[in-house]
């Protein structure tokens, strides 16, 4: 990071923390070069990159000050309501339709999934593929097929290991991004008709497959900040024939919340009580804003019931489509099911990847990146607290790149939703987050996009249309 | 092609159309020099490659001689008995079994499913990668991975359109490979408990989809050379209320049979008659061995009846992972059952074969590719015809790398199986061909590797256990 880039951080977190209060004045640039030890140029781009995120304006002849928010910052949202026991899961089409809705490269990508491809090391990667393309032989692309690439293995779990996760390489099956780590997952533990644990509000891919396999859906309430309330599953699971759990434990989509430690162990006591799998959708634990990436519950997993589902997609290499389950006592039958279906992730890709995690500078990668992603939520948060109304609630995530924004309740966020496609803004509407269609007054925003005057405008816009509710 | 080896084709040719008889002399270098018109040097290297493939031999101070074979080339298998109407199918546990052995690559693999990857022309389209990733912009890296990237479905549509199929863009979808383009194919047709028309013996992974889905499997009989047995399947069309059809029109695996466009049509009108979709897999399309592809039986699809898949993986990129379907009136719920499980084929794999489609060369490797298999198998039929004991009978395709072998009633092939795996050699025993696990007494051989000592000496081998039976 650049000093002028430090500097900034230093004095936005005097704002978020209120040291520095709406409308004061803050140090001009003579004072501030003086007490932080920096020359009057580090402070000028350390202002105007504050004056970019939005966090402080110029006034002529008077310097800067940090800006007006519309009101106090904006209050964490609720914890949603109790759901009907078991919902019959028929989402698809509305989730499709959104997001069919994402393919103009012209929208302001609010409701995309994906963080912006410019935080990635594009560049970096091709120059990986081309090197070990040229190191691979033509009897080792047939070999990786079946087995994965075996340096590829060796490097995730040697990340493992770092997160404190002790994993036999054995247990590893390489996939198509973890979506396909979850559909196997999933299908190696239940049966069409079986129920299945998932969180309320949810990512929507997780309804959709669960539509597909023709599975029932118990929904479990998610608490904005705490995570899956574990009050109702151990209800759930004690009059219920739960078959398996799909849950995010860290950094959930679309909260953001996380289980602490203790609620990750009570959580697997729960399953290992019920010898109930756990397929755990843990693809944005390397995103986290604090200094050490959350434990996954397969951590605490001593008997093979967790099925852990990871990614390269959000942290490295979108669109390359690898990633990978470390599935228990369920491998050779996930292993299996890959065979029967796609056999194997593109080879190239998964040596690409081997490559880059070996030389390519990974944790420098994803410093930089939850930097960005950490300073583009607080420019979202500033931004939304000026423009959005009295009443409206979000989300504060450690990690990952979404807000959860819960409006007033006569806002229909489908509705907002096509209004703000006509204006050239896409959001993910709340209901596609639940099988019952729930948290029609919710939306997920995305802010994994570099924020600027774009950005700014479009919240603005949004503001003025949630108002007109 | 050199001119030695169109002198050896040429000559192997003299000897499989019986023109010169085994054990008769062949020309001396220097008649054989003159009658062709080439130097003494390429009529060596010439008979050398002959004597590489088993043809011919030298006798010492006597010159060279057509090798006797063991008798007559083998005759052709005969075409299956009838079969249940219905089979429940189980066959993956033993598929996968069979599959695990391969994973040594010190066997011969006469097991394999893939030709040598020696065949391929990875060094060159490893280039096709570097320079398509140095065009890719990030944003394109996402764009590409809902829709598929847009220059390779060009392409593709591009080679339909020479084999004189008319398809427009829209109705691709870029898949991993075939197997998930005919898994989402039958996945978009069917429910669990549907009756499926496949044939018999038919491509295992077929029963393994099948098996997974809980469809149950309409085993049609193929004949070796004709195909499809459609008086069977127009009677079975009529008595069962069958959902849809899963056949490969063109060099049939196991078989290599194919049917006639006459033939093709007849099945297209039942179709049509019964309103019954066709998953059409028809990967070795393109290995065919005569001047022109055959004409898929998508060629003549009026209705958007007809699924059609194929893939760069047998052709030109193993390990790549990159195929298609082309999906009829199927396309749209193809397109979303493929985002509800792995998104998207890996985005550099598809512009790198797109940019080789444009630039590598591709007709030219295929005629190399086509002409190398079918010598190898020319080779393959002459080892067999030396070392099978009587009674053995064999196929002759016009395409793909298979060789279909049925032995004398008491050769049980799963036996022959574990024999042969023994002493190094790999091979796919017939029961894994069926969802009721006939054809015991045959199997098939892969002729996608390079012919040498190795291979005669494993085929010597295999006809001493044969005979052992």
């Amino acid at each position: 990071m650049k000093r002028y880039e430090r500097l900034a951080d230093t004095i936005a977190e005097l704002i978020r923390t209120g040291i520095l209060a709406p409308g004061e004045r803050i140090p001009s640039v003579r004072q501030a070069s003086q007490s932080y030890g920096v020359s009057p140029s580090t402070v000028f781009q350390a202002y105007y990159l504050l004056e970019d995120r939005g966090l402080i304006q110029a006034r002529a002849r008077s310097g800067y000050f940090v800006r007006s928010l519309a009101g106090l910052p904006l209050p964490e949202p609720q914890l949603t309501p109790a759901v009907p026991p078991t919902t019959e899961v028929g989402v698809s089409e509305l989730v499709f339709s959104v997001l069919g809705s994402l393919k103009n490269p012209h929208t302001v990508p609010f409701g995309s999934a994906f963080p912006s491809p410019d935080l990635f090391p594009m560049a970096r990667l091709a120059r990986s593929m081309t090197s070990s393309l040229r190191n691979l032989s033509p009897h080792d692309i047939i070999a990786d097929m079946t087995a994965g690439n075996a340096d590829l293995m060796r490097q995730i779990a040697l990340r493992y290991m770092v997160s404190g996760v002790r994993l036999p390489i054995e247990e590893l099956v390489v996939t198509n991004g973890a979506l396909e780590a979850l559909n196997l997952g999933l299908q190696s533990v239940t049966q069409a008709g079986d129920l299945v644990a998932i969180e309320s509000p949810t990512f929507y891919a997780c309804l959709q497959v669960l539509e597909r396999l023709q599975l029932k859906a118990v929904e479990i309430p998610v608490h904005p900040r705490d995570g899956i309330d574990l009050a109702v599953l151990r209800e759930r699971m004690g009059s219920l024939p739960i078959k398996a759990c799909w849950f995010m434990s860290s950094f959930q989509n679309p909260l953001g919340a996380s289980l602490d430690n203790s609620r990750k162990q009570q959580l697997y006591n729960l399953l290992q009580e019920h010898q109930v799998p756990l397929i755990e959708d843990d693809v944005y634990a390397e995103l986290h804003y604090g200094e050490r990436p959350p434990m996954p519950i397969k951590g605490l997993d001593s008997e093979g019931l967790v099925i852990h589902c990871g990614s390269f997609s959000k942290t490295l290499a979108p669109g390359y489509r690898v990633g990978w389950v470390a599935g228990g006592r369920f491998t050779e039958r996930i292993a299996r099911l890959k065979l029967m279906t796609t056999i194997s992730p593109s080879v190239p890709a998964q040596t690409a990847i081997a490559d880059y995690l070996q030389h390519g500078g990974y944790d420098r990668h994803l410093r930089k990146l939850r930097h960005a992603l950490q300073r583009q939520q607080e420019a979202m948060l500033a931004s939304a607290a000026r423009h959005f109304p009295k009443g409206t609630r979000v989300t504060q995530p450690d990690g990952g790149y979404f807000l959860w924004f819960e409006f007033p309740e006569q806002v229909d966020s489908l509705q907002l939703f096509r209004l703000a496609l006509a204006q050239g803004i896409s959001l993910a509407p709340g209901p596609i987050f639940s099988a019952s269609q729930s948290f029609r007054h919710c939306a997920r925003l995305n802010h994994g996009h570099a924020w600027g005057p774009d950005s700014e405008r479009a919240m603005e816009l949004l503001g003025r249309m949630l108002r007109s509710f």
